[in-house]
């Protein structure tokens, strides 16, 4: 048993690297679980009982088990009060509505790039038409998130959530052309993740994921000493 | 100049209905400024000055406008503290993952059933196939929905948001076959609303947007008395 007082339930560069980095940043005791994706343990009745809905990261904690990438976010934000405003902070509202707009706009957009089958079956006009329109979306999104990102950000919490994500967009799918994305047309959001590479959190997860240096604005595939990322 | 504390831009029975009802349960003192959508004003400069991303609602606070459904309803239940967990309170992980994921799996997945042409264009065989495949993933969600909600939730606040979306898939996209969907087949998700529309923020949110009685469990199309809903 671990005495430890949070388990990351995690793969390498899958969602629960925003987690990690949130943990490291807190300098919380927590330890990892891999959830072996190879032979998909996110479908495992074990790890359904955790999260009904199948997706990575869970993290276990005191009130029970936590899904949903941004509710971990702001649950160890508020509940250890570094990375963001507090519910009676004046900027509040300003990293909600930010943070909601990251989880729920960007993030599945990022997903339907990914798993376009999931969302449009297999036939292969219909995922090009699919992956077309949704790398425009990307980019629109992109650009009103590089005009925000050009002011302030309350806390550092955005940006751990932004810079995985700009990861992935560089990285995944594996064996896809990915000209359309070019992380260095959002001025103020490479600037950004340039600052975040500096922090000591940032090191430590790209030992522990085996990420490489610049792992968000010079990504390369991961090589972790566990697990996979797909 | 409205001297109300709240300015809610709204539409008819749009997702600015989950913030009137959250504003009438807290009692709170607001105005609404009706989004005309028959002329597009939610593309307009002005409204684009108080979110970019040009979605309904905005809520015009002292902190300034705040966009995205889920971060206004959590602004406001943390500022005026009584549609669920605070930050401090035991059940707080509980409520927060179950509204990230209203907010960025279900609410995704009705957009996309609702706007199919912003997704995967306007081919007839591509619409079709990105609908029944959103339909089906909706239902898996509504079934996790479902087990979760057979116990109690922590404060009214998922039910507000869950409300206005199970509404809003009996009714739309107009014109459409909505055999698909059968509210009663969730017994809990059924329940739940069944209590919700007793609740006298339900009677106030009906009369305002022209809704007709039992608007989550039996929904007609509006009669508003202003705007309109598409």
């Amino acid at each position: 048993m671990s005495t430890a007082r949070y388990i990351l339930h995690y793969a390498p560069d899958n969602a629960s690297l925003v987690i990690r980095l949130a943990l490291e940043e807190l300098r919380l005791d927590y330890t990892t679980q891999l959830v072996d994706r190879q032979n998909s343990a996110q479908h495992s009745p074990a790890y359904r009982a955790l999260n009904p809905n199948q997706l990575i990261p869970v993290l276990e904690t005191p009130q029970g088990p936590i899904f949903e990438t941004a509710a971990i976010l702001l649950w160890l934000s508020d509940t250890h009060g570094h990375l963001g405003p507090g519910a009676d902070d004046p900027q509040r509202a300003e990293l909600l509505k930010w943070l909601f707009f990251l989880s729920n706009t960007l993030h599945p957009a990022l997903r339907m790039l990914f798993y376009p089958g999931a969302y449009i079956g297999r036939d292969v006009d219909h995922v090009s038409q699919l992956t077309q329109m949704t790398q425009s979306n990307i980019l629109r999104l992109l650009g009103l998130i590089d005009q925000r990102w050009a002011d302030d950000r309350p806390g550092i919490l955005l940006d751990l959530y932004l810079g995985p994500m700009m990861r992935w967009l560089a990285l995944y799918p594996t064996q896809s052309d990915r000209t359309w994305f070019d992380l260095t047309a959002f001025d103020a959001i490479h600037a950004a993740l340039r600052n975040l590479e500096q922090r000591p959190s940032v090191e430590t997860a790209q030992q522990a994921e085996g990420l490489g240096r610049d792992p968000f604005t010079s990504p390369r595939h991961p090589n972790p000493p566990e697990g996979s990322a797909t």
